[in-house]
């Protein structure tokens, strides 16, 4: 490969800054911002680092407005950070260089459903439920359910999954084509609507993760699938986290067809009860979700229960009424505001590792020991069935010993997490907070293979400077 | 992007070819072959491209040897062409430029399973058939099956798939890390053993479907499905081939999981009853299988006979036996050899193409019908689940006019697949035969971008030039 040191990038000069914002405000008008409180919002983290906000925040609605901001940008040497809906959580829109963030939320049409194709075409702005709202009617969903309402363009910029992801993937699954705005300005589509192609290299998935820093996402080809026909969903209860995870691990290996399957930790459902006043068990718990036909989730449902009574877990406790698995779910989704309940008025730190299935009770036994010893509190949730987990230390930003005490417990974390051969992110990607990482995870020989890539694509280095591999 | 025009690429020096062969040959002794009979076997095409044999051909047993041919080869700039089964069909493994053919086939050690993890760890020279016999005591399988009995490295770096992609997904899908020797003989892992990850840059399917254009692929980390608890399979003859994609299509829309889903036409259906004496029905067919638990097998043959019904189609002939399975599926299996039956002595030039499904009845009419005009002989057979189909037009290469009659229907085919929205090739690959698509398929931009990474990743162009974007 070629030099792998980083080039150092300092901040643009002010001229070219100003430059830039002269530029776009005669194009734009007034969806340029420059406000303070629209520059800070646009450069928020939800993590310890400081806030660093854009210059200026542009509204683009279509392709070619992207392409015109981003040879602007081009030519000024003026970094562009893409931004959806801010809901990322690792520091993904913070602007360490200054520049112009690009918000694709006017950029809302849902441009095509092909219900026979199982596909749709969408702007980065339509966020999930938005997007599943419109396909409701067709008998249509699109399973990608990342804990907040986030923008399409956000999530596969971020290679994002949540609770289906066991059953239907992650967006590197779901995206069959993009269109990207690349750092010359240039527009590429990376591929056709055809479900599976050999055509070439799979640009497709190299713009899936790379967090707005090969190019703007401005045009996304969905996979889609039929809603189930029926579906069961329940909770139960385990006596230790290790029981939940061994029956996870025989019900994957059972072939059993699971469409979601959950673990909140005994911490995370006293929040859940504080949160949703729903009266449950405070013990590790599973919470299941079967698709398929009448007969067929009422069969997975009973299988289940027979595999978590073999691990010692159980009453199984399933509905097939809509409501009270809407219920249950929805205090699922809700877990990130549930652990707040548990020490209101601090911030929550929420980061993922992901382990092989096989290590996944080692990993969470030794993290839940060393969140006590630690003396945080730090409720777990986690995609089971992939060996992905959260965890959200609740922290008191006023406190510098506190916050150093969880820096370097999410430090143990991800090393442990690498150690049992997993990955630092599963799925929040990588943003400022994990980049210290991905030497330890990918080491140096393909961590300069992706410093080649950037190096290629981005020459300039003015596509979310600062990110993933920081030139 | 950067410049785009190709730059040519000559064959190297006698010298410098000379000085690797030597460098090779006190490094590997006997193995490395210069021999005629080797060098053209390993430059074979299945195509009317001309053979153009390597130099040389060495075989390697470890990364570390891998690497040393790769660095051996950089410095003499001398193209190296990656080697599995040499089963594939576009003209892969040809050497264009001459150089040293990298023969994997002794690099046939399964490293690992994990059988709680649903993943196992191979070197390239493993082929599917022996993985999956490797497996079977475990309760376990890897679904990709192309027809040949390829390599798993060879099928990595061609994005393969297969009869069983529309449940399993194809390579993409199922290969979580890779480590490859790099043009400039460093080696690389992708990625961890997890079964999903945000860290950065997705360098696995940057790697799989490269055709050894970025690199040579050394081990592979495979995602494993369960051995399904039941099985059941049957056929289901169609009066026309645009009925039975309708059946199809509203197969897949209502969720039925399938597992399989073949079509074969009924030129291919006369082939197959001479091949393999079934006494068939010679009419449009879908064979089908689906996985499961005994009553869900049941359940989801029974709806699939229902849809059949609807569109004219039936019966639905379904088994569950395994003998009679293995028989049907056999047939299936043996479609190229089936095809060769239909005009004995003369070649077959299989290629493939894939469409959206809502397009399938169209593209295949229209394909018939051009078939008929053209005068050719060329049965039918698709994973019509995904909209991918194959013809195999039956040549005689020593005829130039019926050479050529082949050539243009296959050019018109892949433009009927192109403006339909769709790939010229879904499972085959680029080689050498679809690069002139290229550009018609992704456009200038986008191919540009596709030819700054291979700048990038290969700045001496010594990794299988002439392939994919052919610098």
């Amino acid at each position: 490969m070629t030099n792998s040191t980083p080039r150092p990038l300092a901040r643009p000069a002010e001229s070219a800054v100003a430059a830039v914002i002269e530029g776009l405000t005669q194009r734009f008008g007034n969806r340029v911002v420059t406000s303070d409180a629209v520059r800070w919002q646009h450069g928020h983290t939800l993590t310890w680092v400081p806030n660093q906000p854009p210059d200026a925040v542009v509204f683009p609605r279509t392709t070619e407005e992207v392409a015109d901001i981003v040879r602007l940008c081009a030519a000024h040497r003026v970094p562009v950070i893409p931004f959806g809906t801010g809901t990322s959580l690792e520091g993904h829109v913070n602007a360490p260089f200054g520049g112009i963030s690009v918000d694709t939320s006017q950029m809302k049409r849902i441009i095509a459903v092909h219900a026979e194709d199982l596909d749709a075409v969408v702007e980065p702005g339509v966020t999930r439920k938005e997007l599943n709202e419109h396909l409701r009617d067709q008998g249509l969903f699109f399973p990608i359910d990342p804990g907040a309402d986030a923008s399409i363009g956000g999530m596969a910029a971020t290679r994002a999954s949540g609770t289906n992801a066991v059953r239907y993937g992650t967006m590197k699954d779901n995206v069959l084509a993009l269109t990207v705005v690349m750092p010359d300005g240039s527009v590429v589509k990376t591929a056709s609507r055809a479900k599976k192609t050999s055509a070439g290299y799979d640009l497709t998935r190299l713009i899936v993760g790379s967090e707005g820093t090969l190019g703007i996402i401005t045009e996304i080809t969905l996979r889609l699938s039929g809603i189930p026909e029926a579906v069961s969903a329940g909770i139960c209860p385990f006596p230790s986290v290790r029981a939940a995870c061994d029956a996870v691990i025989m019900t994957i290996q059972s072939g059993l067809p699971v469409a979601r399957i959950e673990l909140l930790d005994e911490v995370m459902m006293r929040g859940v009860n504080l949160h949703s006043k729903l009266g449950l068990p405070e013990t590790p718990m599973l919470f299941l979700e079967f698709h398929g036909t009448e007969a067929g989730v009422k069969e997975q449902a009973e299988r289940f229960g027979e595999i978590a009574a073999e691990f010692g877990g159980g009453p199984f406790d399933w509905a097939t009424k809509a409501e009270d698995r809407t219920r249950l779910w929805q205090a699922r989704h809700d877990a990130y505001w549930a652990a707040l309940a548990l020490r209101p008025g601090v911030q929550s730190v929420a980061t993922d590792v992901c382990v092989p299935i096989s290590r996944l009770a080692d990993c969470l036994d030794e993290t839940k020991r060393d969140i006590e010893a630690a003396g945080l509190v730090a409720p777990i949730a986690g995609h089971v069935g992939d060996g992905n987990f959260h965890t959200q230390p609740l922290v008191d930003m006023n406190n510098p010993e506190e916050v150093e005490r969880c820096k370097a417990f999410i430090d143990r974390l991800v090393k442990r997490a690498l150690a049992m051969e997993g990955t630092c992110t599963g799925e929040h990607g990588v943003g400022q907070k994990k980049m210290q990482y991905l030497e330890a995870e990918h080491g140096a020989a393909t961590l300069d293979v992706m410093r080649t890539l950037k190096r290629a694509i981005d020459p300039l280095n003015i596509m979310n400077p600062g990110k993933i591999v920081a030139l």
